[in-house]
């Protein structure tokens, strides 16, 4: 895999542009994404019950159509705003239909920032034309910028691996920073590829993608009312769909990408200084796996102990102990920073200046084996500080 | 219900005393609860899979005996210590049976402090008989303090109630303040009351109360593996088991005595400067109105916007809509410090300023009604603070 390209809209074929609207007060808050040709699309969505109408009406478009477009804004995420809100959602699917010559059930709809609030829909409804104006314009990094909300900088990952006889090359950018900070936040991922894929099977792929990448990924273990991850497919190189190898291959492609893009939002995560890297071995299955590497990840005290470069495994320990799993205690192997703790149910004596001085890093490895089958999983996360606390008091 | 006792010894027949044996630096850690004539007792023990070796000690212990004493020692957890932490729990067991005229099967143990060193059990072995040299103090006051880690106070509470025709009390101590900080805390919880009660039915009762009060608070997510919540009975007086209102009475008077323990753990949480309450109603099931008052009570978006006093609802919103359930969004209530923010799936317009001042409170209360069913659930917790960091990141 190589990363050989610089932005979403190096991909032939995908155009991209922002603007700002008018709902934040000085950014970029308005921008699309343009793929005229999409062979196929492809899309994961927040499970929370608040759902915000742009998720309801993007699920409802991608059951009948390939989405060919999306219009993002930022600055409000046009959740429990109930019917008009959902009107709302439709005005904007329609005027980016109308600049771009689609049916509006071709294009789908994201939005991030304040719950509760409604849209300046006029202020929208004003800046769509002006937006589409140049539809084929390939400011991909423009729009990875106008998408962020309390984001500190843009994410954006493409690479390419040669399947069959063509590179085949997936481009993605994403923000978040909160794993949901519903006032300012959520995860948006949109991704692009050259390949030729029906939706049926980009959905197969998204899906094993997103479960392996955004769904191990924890800043505050909140979850939006908006997320969504979407990918469209530009048809220009086909690979053989029913070669298990060249599947495997863009799906590795695939999960490496979401992967990257993952990591550097908790990289981004509120207030965080140091990324952790939690792996758990040698589980019964692959559901126990990710439960003990989740709650690692997601513990207070493991995340508080990294911040404060504090040797305390015990805090892993716990962590791993406190979710339904076959765990034996007698059996489980805990690693903190490279440093193997504790094993057969006791401490194991090691050097703790060495381990307090790995714990200055910035990325920090955790690894639990728990001796017992072969499934593995990988969680990412941050630690916690008094950033957190800050960005999220002062909101109103 | 009324408080007329100060202590867990002002019962008849309960003992307690505590001293500084050398397991904390300089304050009390290692005390005793005795009640020579117990008739019946029970406990809740931590579901951790890395449960302590007092956990499953006096699990094994109650199996076959009336527990009528307990030794307890802060400042070590005794967890994560293997097989020399079993036998030194064994230790603690035996010597304070000697000391107490008892069979080891009738003395609990429990341990809280730090995870993954050895007891200086050479230190205890020495103090036990120091300790119960006078097994019938009356010092409940001291033992309440004994048991503390990183509590910043002593939590007791004692009510009387006339059920049937006697007048039955209930008294408890208890100690946490992070829900667990594995290397410093841990919940525990020991309860004595006067009434006649097998340990059959003592089971059923306390099972019942922890569910409702210690099960439904938060600190900080995180479980212990020590957590132990015991009662013995003195079986002073009889009221009838048979009688579905006696038997509720006593419930009802166990329920309170726990919630107000539990509750002042939360009071007490590390770096608190607010207590939430949440309560949701109109539920499908009663699991269904906990999962969703403990989602809101855990989010550390909720916690952290109660301390920066932001009248930020749609956060209570998404913590609320993130778990499963029955959850309509059309027909949810939200109430946020009394305030009715959300309804009929919009923002209710409200005072801002006057919502704003009810944040300034130190209780502050979350109302959702799911408007489905008839099912309740209360739930308990506190804001997140640079406190909890500071307190959590400077430990070793």
């Amino acid at each position: 895999m190589k990363q050989d390209i610089q932005s979403i809209t190096d991909i032939k074929g995908v155009f991209a542009n922002g603007i700002h609207a008018g709902i934040k007060e000085k950014k970029k808050d308005l921008g699309y994404l343009y793929v005229p040709n999409a062979v196929g699309s492809a899309a994961v969505f927040t499970q929370n019950k608040f759902a915000a109408s742009s998720v309801t009406y993007t699920k409802s478009a991608m059951k009948t159509n390939t989405i060919k477009a999306i219009i993002i804004n930022s600055g409000n995420a046009n959740a429990g705003t109930g019917k008009e809100g959902e009107k709302n959602t439709k005005i904007m699917a329609k005027q980016t239909a109308i600049a771009l010559n689609l049916k509006p059930k071709e294009v789908a709809v994201a939005s991030t920032g304040i719950i509760g609030v409604q849209l300046p829909i006029a202020k929208i409804e004003k800046s769509i034309p002006k937006l589409c104006e140049t539809p084929h314009s390939q400011n991909g990094k423009i729009l990875a910028e106008t998408i962020l909300t309390t984001d500190k900088f843009t994410k954006e990952t493409t690479l390419s691996k040669k399947i069959g006889k063509k590179t085949i090359t997936i481009s993605g950018i994403t923000k978040g920073s909160g794993m949901i900070a519903p006032n300012m936040a959520t995860t948006l991922s949109f991704l692009v590829t050259n390949a030729n894929i029906p939706s049926k099977n980009l959905q197969a792929f998204l899906t094993k993608a997103v479960d392996e990448s955004y769904n191990m990924i924890s800043v505050d273990t909140d979850t939006s009312t908006n997320d969504i991850a979407l990918i469209m497919a530009t048809g220009e190189y086909k690979f053989s769909l029913s070669s298990q190898a060249e599947s495997q291959a863009f799906q590795d492609l695939l999960n490496e990408v979401c992967k990257l893009l993952a990591i550097q939002i908790v990289k981004d995560g509120e207030g965080a200084s140091k990324m952790i890297e939690v792996q758990v071995k040698g589980a019964t299955s692959k559901k126990e796996a990710r439960t003990i590497a989740k709650s690692i990840v997601d513990s207070p005290l493991v995340k508080t102990a990294i911040y404060g470069e504090d040797p305390n495994w015990g805090r892993v320990l716990a962590a791993a102990g406190k979710v339904p799993s076959k765990l034996n205690p007698d059996k489980v192997d805990i690693r903190f920073a490279g440093t193997l703790v504790f094993s057969n149910a006791i401490p194991i004596s090691h050097d703790t200046k060495k381990l307090k001085s790995e714990l200055k890093s910035n990325e920090i490895d955790i690894e639990v084996d728990l001796n017992l089958g072969t499934h593995v999983a990988t969680a990412w996360g941050c630690d916690l500080t008094e950033g957190y606390i800050e960005i999220n008091t002062e909101y109103s």
